[in-house]
């Protein structure tokens, strides 16, 4: 029903290992995607997905941090050079707006397709359907800049036929089955069948928040109801933080689990994480720490992770991408 | 004397084996080192080449495309995060100086150490001496943007002490011959023995010119003079550049090597290639054209070949970096 996959899962610097942040969300409505969050060498990493610039319909920018955002103009004038012409929405803070902006004009960029600018502010706390199907809400986080996570909805409906109750009308299977299935009343030994006495509306729906920077998690309280999986910072161990204190305005893996638990997430997925914490000593900290304040199921996303969220609302990991080179 | 390595040799786009425009000058002088270009990703480039953001001293850009200059603000935050606190020069058109203006701004981007700002203009055709021994001037070449060429020149000086001179005097090794060596008059056996008589000052120099994108390579005749080695782009061979047209402003293979033949010109380094041209057999054909028109020492750059220019002026390919990945 959704999938994720991670392109970059480092906090403010690249290692040689992870890149600065970006995630490509796909549905399964359609082969367009979204991107959320472009650090630099985003476009690198994407050459390793199998996912293409052009089928990107839309681009969320979660705030102006460079290791948010300094891939985006690269990435979109790759398309261009691709000749892509399917227009773009690129939905971001004001700040990040007015540096592409800046960028098309300072660097002599002229795109082959048209950008739709949003204001993240247009879709805050409030639904806008971006394609069929996908619903966008943004909203805002705690950080040292204007910040935003992105809650996606997706609804998938279908119409399923009752075969049993047309057998016992005699109705024989064919052309006239597929017209009741798609909302047609037809006659049948002389008899009106109505399409609605056959068809039952069958629709899901999965929800996914993908939060920038944040130093409160609890700010999400409202942005997670109903979520079946939210991607959130883990940017150092609580004793880590300590020790850094809240200037840098980000989260521990403790921070974020209390509030996981606090509204009964079933499915948690942390990254941006500090270089400190790339080895498997560190990963394997984080993720204890996390098992200590929070039950349900968790993820810590590495680049080029992929996970799958079932129409259930079940996330499994799925098979890292072939062919890709952790190494940059 | 002057170390030259390529941290991208694509034009316009990145692919899997070649990143967008990046170049490192390292000299014999010190470990401080230059970069010419910063195309988006040249900081993920970095890591694989043993240079380090701390010791660069200098940024020069040669116009404002973006597959030049994008991962500039990436590469000095990141060098910020590590906490450098040298300042660095950025030498640049004015319209790259705005933008990375306008993007320290917007993208709230506070760095630890000083930018100066130079436009490029303010070293045109004139040597500007950026640290010792080293220095600059800039050539306007013929693009689509302001864009120009960076002639390096790097004087080393050396006392040579004329030691059977001293030897028949009868002086006996030791404190006095090193003073003599560094400009004191000594006194011996009731004379004064006088520093110039004994000290030979020997002076090499080398010089390399580093050019932007350009349609004209003849422009460069002027920067040229006296040069040890060009590196110029040669983004199509010539019956694409004819196919193409010249809109883009680009030159190809045959122009620069004939450029290269008329003014005599010992060493040629040749980049920025077209993807269409990435493959073995386009490289062949691209080595192929500048051989047929250039008869001096021509290498194609690759991404972390590495080339030293020798005291003698003799370019030569060393050893490609230890423990990089050609794909990222």
């Amino acid at each position: 029903m959704l999938t994720l996959t991670f392109l970059g899962t480092s906090s403010g610097v690249p290692t040689k290992s992870r890149n600065v942040s970006g995630l490509a969300l796909q549905t399964s409505l359609s082969k367009k995607w979204l991107l959320i969050d472009a650090g630099e060498a985003t476009q690198h990493r994407l050459q390793h997905t199998g996912l293409s610039p052009h089928d990107m319909a839309v681009v969320c920018i979660t705030h102006a941090h460079g290791d948010h955002c300094y891939g985006l103009p690269g990435l979109l004038a790759s398309a261009s050079m691709g000749k892509r012409t399917e227009p773009l929405t690129l939905i971001a803070p004001q700040n990040v707006l007015d540096w592409f902006g800046a960028t098309l004009q300072l660097t002599d960029l002229h795109l082959s397709y048209e950008v739709i600018l949003r204001d993240s502010n247009s879709v805050l706390e409030q639904p806008v359907e971006l394609m069929d199907g996908v619903w966008v809400q943004a909203y805002a986080l705690v950080h040292r800049v204007e910040c935003y996570a992105y809650a996606f909805t997706v609804q998938h409906s279908s119409r399923k036929l009752n075969t049993t109750a047309l057998q016992q009308v005699g109705l024989p299977a064919g052309r006239d089955w597929k017209a009741l299935q798609y909302g047609q009343d037809i006659e049948f030994n002389g008899q009106i069948l109505h399409s609605h006495d056959f068809v039952q509306n069958h629709t899901t729906q999965v929800k996914a928040v993908i939060a920038g920077d944040n130093a409160q998690p609890n700010v999400l309280a409202q942005a997670c109801q109903n979520a079946d999986v939210l991607v959130h910072e883990a940017t150092y161990l609580q004793a880590v933080l300590d020790k850094v204190g809240p200037g840098p305005m980000h989260s521990s893996a403790k921070l974020v689990a209390e509030f996981a638990q606090s509204v009964d997430l079933p499915n948690l997925v942390l990254t941006h994480f500090s270089p400190r914490h790339h080895g498997e000593a560190g990963q394997a900290e984080i993720l204890q720490e996390v098992k200590d304040y929070y039950g349900g199921t968790v993820f810590l996303a590495d680049d080029f992770k992929r996970y799958r969220l079932s129409e259930t609302g079940v996330l499994q990991e799925v098979n890292e991408l072939t062919g890709q080179k952790k190494e940059r």
